[in-house]
């Protein structure tokens, strides 16, 4: 075997990727609420629309994705050519990476949010700017962002993984103030009270991520889309894989989108078992971050009423043993102390009350 | 409207993103012979495993797409740690240039080839090195090749636009005197005579990438695959978006690959149409490249037997105009005289034949 001295782009040395929560097989019995998926399957009605679709698929699909273009601009009430679709948001942020930064011009997020920013960065070979919050509220200050110099800046807005949103006016402050491209980053957007899209007709350098991976149950399929200015999609689509998006992922997203019924029964139930799992929380006496979101981030204590790095440890591990997924974040001050539990549906969020109840027992 | 300074990366100002074939709406009366897609719909095992995958589509698909890798592995008589999969090859080619090129690491292509690598090069602000063909036969001399300079080397073979296949023993000579990795891209392969996995074998520099799309019927699916050293599939696997595959995407590509009774009978059908049709192109005295590939690239001459550009661009119009898409490459010397014609079932080529031969009446 012959090996040669092939060389890594230097800025890939020492590059870490970025790391999914655990995907067990679909077979297995365990309860997942730790990639913040939907509960629910999706529409019904996708199952016709994607055997139609079956037949053509030795057939390119259409690069542009124009039919759910067309129907993701209406449904938020802009033109098509304010958006761009991919394969999943992250093929978005991606795109935005690599359009808007580089060795000199800088990326700029709050630290910590979305992780997948800091790894895109890396791989472009970027300056990250990380903006620490000011409290353990996940609060900031937006003359940090506005301040900060970077060319094209990621708030994750509901945020990841507090749950927090942060009101419009404190955006449109940034938006207005800011040089660079403010990328608000909606993937939880449609669990909360309110959104940024109306930034988007008062600001050409807002630029808002969202995903069909959440609230419309498809994280399986990876589609996601961004709005924006008409020059700015137009920038983004000219370094987007012409055929990011299958058939399949197109005409699934398409139908998801349209099933309006569907998509509001599944968002309600979870926005009411996200209610009745916050009440339980409370009567725990466990603080948490009031949750925009489809997950709760909550700091639990044990059965002697203590909380820290070692309570969340110790309960994450019990959740695993009892074949319950949450995700654990111990590398950062701000989340050491927390878990971050994905809204089930009623049945898992019963076996989850009741097993944290039972470490909560042997923990007295 | 407030707007913004926001900058794009200079490496983007003046970029020329990849122009593909036009793909009109399936209900369309078209007989589709330019983006080389496979005239039959995919194996009807399909069916069955895509509904199976429909009720999981809320969750996340398996991040390496362990079982498709290990299919593909066994399939090549490869380790599964030699192997990468992507959404399209065209997201394996794109990791390709991120991790082994840069401002400093230079990229090479043959002149003309697939016209991607030039789009993926000029995003990632690399230089790019082409090496044009000794002949009209688009023949090159390895030693360009070796002595190119590049760090990374996309060879197609078999050839695009032209179909033609290189020798085995050139590849291993390139292989052997190159120092940078050579990366042969065999999306034609499993037409041609001959492919280069033996290569991988022998060397570590070698890497080559494979498509669904025209093969196995899934140009609608969007899957590719890489095969090479587990040393270079761990750093593409490091900077390739963790899930970019969806669910449906794996378990089609999956069951296609394990049909083999269904991919040979395909495979054997195009082959024979696919002499059927150089014979007739013989009869009509054309030139053409001997083909390895599911499409022809042939040097039209008019009923007065006269060939060239006008001739070329005069038949490609006129088969527009009965609804036949061929494609016309107007812009190298070496193409500016061919068209490149998909081959499809025995119906679309007795309706291609027939409609040249009413062009060459007209041209009398």
């Amino acid at each position: 075997m012959i090996k040669k001295g092939v060389q890594v782009t230097q800025r890939l040395q020492g590059h870490v990727p970025y790391l999914p929560g655990e995907q067990p097989k679909h077979q297995s019995k365990v309860i997942k609420l730790n990639t913040n998926e939907n509960p629910y399957p999706p529409s019904p009605l996708l199952h016709e629309k994607i055997v139609a679709e079956i037949p053509y698929l030795n057939l390119y699909p259409n690069p542009p994705a124009k039919e759910l273009r067309e129907s993701i601009a209406h449904h938020h009430g802009l033109n098509q050519n304010q958006v761009i679709v991919g394969n999943g948001s992250d093929d978005i942020l991606n795109l935005c990476v690599r359009v808007y930064s580089d060795s000199e011009l800088k990326i700029g997020m709050l630290e910590p949010s979305y992780s997948l920013y800091e790894v895109l960065s890396g791989v472009q070979g970027s300056e990250l700017i990380q903006v620490p919050f000011s409290d353990g509220q996940f609060s900031f200050r937006p003359e940090e962002i506005i301040r900060s110099g970077a060319n094209i800046f990621f708030l994750t807005n509901p945020h990841a993984p507090s749950g927090r949103n942060y009101p419009l006016g404190q955006l449109r402050q940034i938006a207005e103030n800011f040089s660079g491209l403010l990328v608000i980053d909606e993937a939880y957007a449609d669990f909360a009270p309110e959104n940024a899209i109306s930034l988007l007709h008062e600001f050409t350098n807002v630029f808002i991520t969202r995903t069909f991976s959440k609230s419309y149950s498809l994280a399986g399929l990876r589609v996601g889309y961004g709005l924006g200015s008409p020059n700015v999609v137009n920038q983004l689509d000219e370094v987007r894989e012409v055929y990011n998006l299958d058939r399949i992922a197109q005409a699934g997203a398409l139908t998801a989108l349209l099933d309006r019924k569907y998509f509001n029964d599944c968002l309600n139930n979870i926005i009411e078992q996200r209610t009745l799992l916050s009440n339980k929380f409370k009567e725990y006496g466990w603080d948490q971050i009031p949750s925009a979101t489809n997950f709760i981030f909550v700091e639990p204590r044990d059965g002697q009423g203590t909380k820290g790095p070692s309570v969340a440890l110790s309960l994450f591990n019990y959740l695993c043993s009892q074949n319950i997924l949450v995700r654990y974040f111990p590398k950062h001050p701000l989340t050491v102390s927390f878990l971050r539990i994905s809204i089930g549906n009623s049945s898992d969020m019963a076996i989850l009350r009741d097993a944290i109840e039972s470490w909560m027992q042997q923990k007295q």
